[in-house]
């Protein structure tokens, strides 16, 4: 049995990491940390838990906590991550990071977005985990940094376009719209019930949010090109999910039918992505509190744009079920273990 | 005192033309009509209207309903609109018709479409009724076509830049969200609670919404041009809302100053439509209840594109409350009589 | 025009009289206090109040503040209240208090539920504003005391079966749920939208809630003996209302016909109060937004229980809209004006 | 791999009966009926099963399907369930029976409450399926009657009480509070989104709920003695959850403590009770898409009473999971056999 930690534990990410760990058949989950939660039991901080993980948060002090565990997810903000790492990787351990601090391979882009960076010297050896485009890469890492939400729900959802070179790259504009969990579990004014409830609304318009830099970057990989992207991020009334509308201009004359046929090839065989029929549309009710990622597409023949739809739920495939495929990638278990629950419906 | 019918008051559109007719001093609400619920009164359809509104719901049998009143508000589906109105007009009443039946000034275009028009020659008499647009041109009518919800919001967030050239129009693409009572009153599984709490999905996506047309031909007058545009829509978890999330490529150099001011100019003295500050963002639920048009613009510099959010309650200046606004125009009372509640929230 | 202010306007409370108030035609707001936000307007706290409402908010500095209205509302914390309704009277100002405490009579009571009280020679000199129990009293008054939104609820659902002695006032059970606005608007863990969406929950379970004594007080004025009740409040995943389920044993034989004629005979004439039929039942959805309170009556003949259900808005009936039906009748205004709209529904 | 079959398969209770068992080792899925949707893909008819249930629909004709399975969960409305259920017990399957029709141990308080019974033979052979009251019986049936949802948390909630006789069974008053999902998945305007959405109302007010008699024989067979007791239901504006709030005047003097050890004594060693701590309560986000119960046990002082609260998700625990759970037990699989996972939240 793999003896696992968490670092920062507390977070809604902690507590799908948590819940998701206690059935895997490869796995204990061994330590927990949370500053705020030290000496409580995990169970009382979410009582989701009770009965089903039985460990007392501990405070996130490395030392005492490296030999408690061999492999580590680290879901902690960034800034913080970069602290810890190092620390874990020098240890011997492997580590899932679900912070930014190791998704953008260019340390200058990075601290242009963020702050600087203190191990830049790492971003060479962190590998972007996105099982579906990277899946060979992971395999044999001890450092993987697991992708934004938004940027999985995109990044999967024009893979297929930008390798086959069928769009515009400039003409792209994401639109994406994200539960409220994403927005993580600080008391806050902005994330109240009766502030979000009944309501919608977009925020960091204009280019601002920093989700941006690791979308093109990828993008770019993919389009064999430097790309830009517009994207705008909205808050929906829903605990769980990322819906992404993707709008581009055809770059090239293809059916409908033909460019499913290009998804199809690409996500046939994948476990998590699933392609909507033709009458179909992805809906993030359709994917909650699971590993999936639905995808679908459709062409607008009276202006040329392609617009593609994806979902995920944020915080599974967004971020703790992608870090626990990452995982299973990196120990050579099974990719799908521990992850093949089918979306909880109603 | 105006005496004023509804035809078609079992839906949400008209539970909401009840509410704001029980208090507007200068109407008396004389006649509703429901052929479901014929008999019964309209405070049993709809309990929130208790002791504020006190009439049975009657079949809709224009012959003995056009002596009741003076004015209708015809909120019935787009096909049974074309045939009511006709007979109130001839009859010498005043119509706000809330279908699509009147809004297209091109019966080519209505009939692509929806289907064959069946009095054609009504199309040139109606005023497309978006007050802020066209209000000397209400004031002096008979029959206003009341806008859709979607192109309330799209046109009124749009005009600036469409009137000032400041937009190329043929990079417009608009991503729209709206609540649940845009798909109306009838049973049906997709619009259950369960099938639409906690989760988000697109619809009719490529260019196939049928307020496409209407749009265009608004947008189209303003820019002294065609317009072909992406729209979008989606369906949000909550009852009433829209917002667009609306993106354009800029056609001239312009700051966001600029560009504010120009909307400034526009709106400053409208009583409905509000524009945000520099560091807001409109929101559904801080225009929810009101006739009121929440608009936000931020430039992204990263792709010279403009994005406008525009805000709007789906059911009240998306429909009832327009009506009503136009039916002051129409009558010679203040344009505001009647429709200046804040908001409601939370 | 009477000159209003508002203590206290930052909170729930604030921003719904601040929005019954910016339509009253008797009425001009002319101060609001918040600490938290003075200097800023209040339309920037709460944009719903765009072009609604153009003050900016003050430091409650009372010396500064009381010649700038004559009315007052204190919609602050107990404890707080008690500290500034005295120099408000003092300056000749009328109040409309909406804390706890001026609402309980017997200072000992109050000060086992709350904390010492400072200024308890009041308490005898401020009327319990239920209007539909103490309107006379209500009328000639400086000082009232705004009921607490739980008691609202059950009082105006109670009192025909006390005042009638139907009921044995020992057998009482109250279970009530409330929106989450009633938790107010301080930034918590608890009140998050992820903690509260989609879920539901008891608190303050076992006799504990400080609405209690408030209760209890007011029905045993009614029923002309001590009542001990059991209450349990919940926290339903919407923003506003409140349902309370109410057990009681009958005491003497009586027809669900005759009790209802009771009802009847007590609420027919009350503008606010709403009697459902035999067939319907209350729900919070038929309220929203609205002075009223929506009673339902059914008998358990196999248990000789009589259930009585009463709906309010609770920051509306529960708190600001009972606060401006007080504030008409100790002005002398129409005790309905401004506050005869419709629920809002859907 | 034992062979499963669901007759009903296109109701809530359907897709989460095939959502657990698309990852339950020892079970595969070969047979899913319904009439509506015969010949298209279950995962056509819920997204949310795509690549994780690969059946057609079928036409629920028993003579093909009796021999496609072994084990049959019968999700069909009351009624329709014991026509069907004699014929597959006839060819030797097992059953477990969700609906109504073999709760009721006595044929003539079945037909009082719901319609003549076809087939009153068969309820002798059922067994009441709550394992936690009745594992050893469940263990050799073919037959087992799964119970309902409020059932399953009251009687869960209470049986430790009336065990050990600690309340007078006559004082009990239920108030019971569930999700949309129990509502069923036809299309109907009640349970339209925008109906039941920012809502609460009671339904079935008044003692004639068809889950009473159900509950009333279990607690009978508990407390020793025939029961009667006070139960309302009521709609919650949540997909899944049941929150029932039981009051109980106690029959014998008890502290809190002697009382909670009781239920540590009965529910310690079951994985799917949960007793809350002193300083919790139990709440439906912490059980959602779990077969959990979650209980939480009060005294109020005051008044005598003791109050109960159990969770369970309506379609795990209260259908789905507990049939899952039967059907281990009936087969001699553990009986925790994919049941394990946690709840969902947020």
């Amino acid at each position: 049995m793999l003896r696992i930690g968490i670092i920062g534990a507390s977070g809604y990410t902690g507590v799908e990491l948590a819940r998701i760990l206690s059935t895997h058949p490869d796995c204990e989950l061994c330590v927990v940390t949370s500053r705020q939660y030290a000496g409580q039991p995990l169970a009382t901080v979410f009582p989701s838990l009770r009965k089903r993980v039985d460990l007392l948060c501990e405070n996130p002090d490395l030392n005492s906590l490296v030999n408690k565990a061999d492999f580590f997810f680290t879901a902690v903000p960034h800034k913080t991550a970069m602290k810890i790492v190092p620390t874990l990787l020098t240890a011997g351990k492997k580590v899932v990071d679900l912070s930014a601090d190791f998704r953008i391979r260019n340390a200058a882009v990075y601290e242009k977005w963020y702050q600087p960076h203190s191990c830049p010297e790492l971003l060479d050896r962190a590998v972007y985990g996105l099982p579906e485009l990277y899946r060979e890469k992971i395999a044999g890492q001890d450092l993987v940094a697991n992708p934004g939400c938004y940027p999985t729900s995109v990044i999967l959802g024009l893979a297929p376009l930008l390798t086959n070179r069928l769009i515009r790259p400039e003409s792209l504009i994401i639109d994406s719209k994200s539960g409220t969990s994403g927005a993580g579990r600080s008391a806050s004014l902005a994330t109240l019930f009766c502030e979000v409830t009944d309501g919608f609304r977009a925020y960091k318009v204009g280019g601002t949010h920093r989700h941006i830099p690791e979308m093109e970057q990828e993008l770019g990989l993919l389009a064999g090109q430097d790309v830009t992207i517009s994207f705008t991020p909205h808050l929906l009334p829903i605990s769980r999910g990322i819906l992404s509308t993707m709008y581009a201009t055809l770059a090239t004359e293809a059916s409908l039918e033909q460019i499913r046929d290009l998804y199809s090839q690409q996500y046939e065989r994948e476990p998590f992505v699933r392609l909507c029929g033709t009458e179909e549309l992805p809906a993030t009710q359709h994917v909650r509190g699971s590993n999936c990622c639905d995808i679908g597409i459709q062409l607008d023949e009276r202006t040329g744009r392609i617009i593609v739809l994806a979902a995920i739920d944020n915080i599974a495939k967004g971020a703790a079920g992608q870090a626990v495929q990452n995982m299973n990638l990196m120990m050579g278990f099974s990719e799908t273990t521990g992850l093949m629950g089918a979306p909880f419906f109603p």
